[in-house]
């Protein structure tokens, strides 16, 4: 690449990593552990980065540890435009898909053309969930809201009047990414919060 | 590992896990692009793990790219305990070194041994800078205020009424993370800031 090439990758680069910033503007459902505000995207995307890098371990399948983190911290991006969709919103998640998809179009291809379609594809496999890392992505994804929901007293989930059947649903896959960590998520997370009543049976 | 090692190793983990999430109550003293609010540790710590992905390229010598994103997530840990010290702070910044010891200390130690020794090797790593890796990590710590700085019109620098010189000295080794990005960086953010006033001469 001669500069004026190089100049214009950065620019791009530069454009997206500010366009980026948004997506701590994109509120989640989900109360910090204080349950003193909810958090946001950006904030679960961290967590749940932190979250591989310690939890990889107990993945079904060995996974490629760079590849998952890398899907995590950008799974989100599109709810820049599209709008963070609360997993128990049926209407929502009706017309997720095809807004998630505009905003990838918009977002992903401020990159240069390469680097727009490395997190494209990231994307792409982590809403499939048919790869070993893209399940124990989600599989993170899942634990980290019920993580948060019981450390701040199952406050999300009475405000919604989440019922265990809803959370069984959402969770149909979360053992296809570890049978070891849904065990204990169902053990630690869920029981103690259907026995208090935070989770309706 | 039998399966109360298992368990009892879990339980480590996510008392780590838990614990960490207060670092999203941890404030800087960088505003978002909008100007609206201040970012916190959490966001600041996803911001630099995707530059580091994209920005990679430009790193003077060759690095490992999990090992500089696991640095950069994990590097301001140590201010669940310690606070943010700003970067122009010189009463905070002489006893920093010995509050993020103590915290580093506590904090780490909630996780398995080997865990909290990987963990701890990470910080430490970032805060000596003496890798390649760790290089780049505080250079994509140090252009991440900056481009935030300037998409805000240069608020948090105005508010502080920050001089060229303390930039300058706070980026003395900006450039031996990456020549190029530190080349980029005095150009698009320091210098348009400069001739707007934001930054004092």
């Amino acid at each position: 690449m001669n500069d004026s090439e190089i100049q214009n990758r950065l620019s791009q680069q530069f454009a997206f990593i500010k366009e980026i910033d948004k997506e701590k503007q994109i509120g989640r459902q989900t109360y910090l552990s204080d349950a003193g505000r909810k958090e946001n995207d950006a904030e679960h995307a961290w967590h749940l980065a932190i979250m591989c890098m310690l939890l990889s371990e107990y993945a079904n399948e060995a996974i490629d540890v760079l590849h998952t983190m890398s899907m995590v911290l950008v799974h989100d991006l599109v709810e820049i435009d599209a709008g963070d969709t609360y997993a128990y919103d049926e209407a929502g998640n009706a017309t997720k898909q095809e807004r998630e998809k505009k905003a990838a179009d918009r977002i992903f291809s401020l990159l240069p053309e390469d680097q727009a379609k490395k997190m494209r594809d990231l994307w792409e496999e982590f809403e499939e969930e048919k790869t070993p890392e893209s399940r124990f992505a989600h599989c993170m994804d899942n634990l980290q809201p019920m993580m948060l929901n019981d450390a701040s007293g199952g406050k999300a989930w009475r405000e919604h009047e989440v019922h265990l059947s809803q959370i069984l649903n959402r969770n149909r896959n979360t053992a296809s990414g570890s049978e070891l960590l849904w065990k204990y998520a169902k053990e630690h997370f869920i029981k103690p919060n259907l026995e208090k009543g935070n989770i309706k049976e």
